[in-house]
């Protein structure tokens, strides 16, 4: 591997953007290359990689490639991830890493036989304020966690044509944004809820587009989120101890700011990105890549299982079952 | 009727003395009797009534008494009230009418069938900033509601023989502190939820300490909720709309701002008590009793037995069955 770390594009949209942006904070860490089927005149224009190809498989093959990272619609994860495992390339995939569980196990089987690294670009889990909220858990600030409460509810443009009402591409709130909170719960409480409800309203196209669920930990935890494309809330994540609280201000899922409130006082957290998030996480693949590791410590297999198998609960207690499932 | 309206109180501890307190700040109403098993000697003090009984059914059969607030603990409300009906005495009773909706029927047709006034004193229902509130849903100013989302938590004495950790008295957050959210769902949806979601935590005794809640509705609008006794949480209650957003501050249920959000402005509206809330339900009551009513319009029979029904099916979700039912 060069010194530079040199990292293929799978897709060349608004997230590609965004990854491609603030990998100009990451040391070491260069745009190589990127794929698109679908034109990346504005992704080349705007990040001048040193490749441009129209095919993945070609990317997948570039030698000189060092990882991958997969920014297309969530229904092309499975197989654009398998494809550069196949090729032995590590990857980061956005998240959420596939549609259904029985993906992600392929997937995982897959990083392991081959022995590639494979990583969920959840990248709330690896910014700087989550390890300042880490710490204060760990500190027993709060006491006792009891209750968890979050809002990932956005107005978004309503089109039955958008990517995010589309069965065919995997649409719904809690693909795009209610797997944040239940990744936020999963991390903090560090196990798998017993009890999980949810009721939701459907889209004419047959996607949730307001969901609401009780997730419940076996220590009697409750975990309470609305994800929603219909209306605004509050955004923030409120963590409940039996002391005190900690909240993760809006928005919680790229979070800069903690507040800490314990017997009436507010102590203020903030840890500013040095760009727009994606930063740290690219840090953390590079990290674990060179270290030859085939998960992440901070985001394992085992984790991104489990959030996917909650949220194959989830769609199925509400109904919504993508077509080439 | 003579011209003041004479005011009975059975029960006098710390909502009796509220009650009491506020009745200061209406006009033509008074406290003339409080009747007492375990003592009534600061309520007395206090609050000077003419008579004062150690027995509720001489207060109840006393001619001079125009109607009877009930402030005993949840368990005796059924009984407290049947007495008063039966004597043919209005009731204004303490939330929850009654433990279950069992009970509640059966004051219902006590209450039809004498044709005497009976009342659940649910004090959020009649105050000022809930009838701005109203009108600015009547007005459509946030659109569609699609979505509530509340707390009600607090950190009680968590001391085995509080009346809210006893089964026998009918405790657990559920009809101490879930009654609200409860009863504003139903008020601003208009209809009864044809999903009931719910997880707790039970105490050792075998209540209800921390409960978490989704109630679905007709339209598909989701109400979400918790109640803990054992963490504090923001307390406010929000209307989610396809426009924008009413929140009701904190404490909702007592609430005297109220902010709505519609396109990044915010607008404030405030209607602080003339005392401390209570005021307008005992005004409600003694206007609805004048003029001969057997319910308010404003919490009517059928809204108090939903309610109860709603709180029944909740409590066999998470498993609190009370000793005496």
């Amino acid at each position: 591997m060069a010194e530079t770390f040199r990292w293929g594009v799978i897709g060349a949209g608004r997230i590609a953007q965004k990854f491609a942006r603030d990998m100009q904070a990451v040391e070491g860490s260069e745009i190589y290359a990127v794929a698109s089927r679908s034109g990346a005149q504005e992704f080349v224009k705007l990040f001048k990689p040193r490749v441009v190809y129209d095919s993945y498989p070609e990317l997948a093959e570039d030698p000189h490639v060092d990882g991958l990272y997969i920014a297309t619609t969530h229904n092309f994860h499975f197989e654009n991830a398998r494809l550069c495992l196949q090729a032995g390339k590590p990857v980061l995939c956005e998240k959420p890493l596939t549609v259904n569980a029985k993906q992600t196990e392929a997937l995982v089987q897959l990083s392991q036989k081959n022995q590639v690294f494979l990583m969920e670009a959840l990248w709330s889990r690896y910014l700087p304020l989550y390890q300042v909220v880490r710490e204060l858990l760990n500190e027993n600030e709060i006491g006792e966690v009891l209750a968890l409460q979050s809002t990932f509810c956005i107005r978004a443009n309503m089109d039955e044509k958008k990517r995010w009402l589309s069965p065919q591409l995997a649409g719904g709130t809690l693909l795009d944004l209610g797997i944040y909170p239940i990744a936020v719960s999963q991390w903090v409480l560090g196990e798998n809820p017993v009890g999980v409800q949810s009721q939701a309203v459907l889209s004419s196209t047959g996607v949730d587009i307001l969901l609401s669920a009780n997730l419940q930990y076996p220590s009697g935890v409750i975990s309470q989120f609305t994800s929603s494309f219909m209306h605004k809330a509050r955004n923030d994540l409120t963590i409940h101890g039996s002391k005190g609280n900690i909240i993760l201000k809006e928005p919680f899922w790229g979070a800069t700011t903690a507040v800490l409130e314990v017997g009436g006082q507010q102590r203020v957290f903030q840890e500013p990105f040095r760009s727009q998030g994606f930063e740290y996480q690219i840090e953390e693949a590079v990290r674990c890549i060179r270290e030859g590791e085939l998960e992440s410590p901070r985001m394992s297999h085992a984790d991104t299982l489990a959030n996917m198998r909650l949220m194959d609960t989830i769609r199925e207690q509400v109904g919504v079952k993508y077509p080439f499932e």
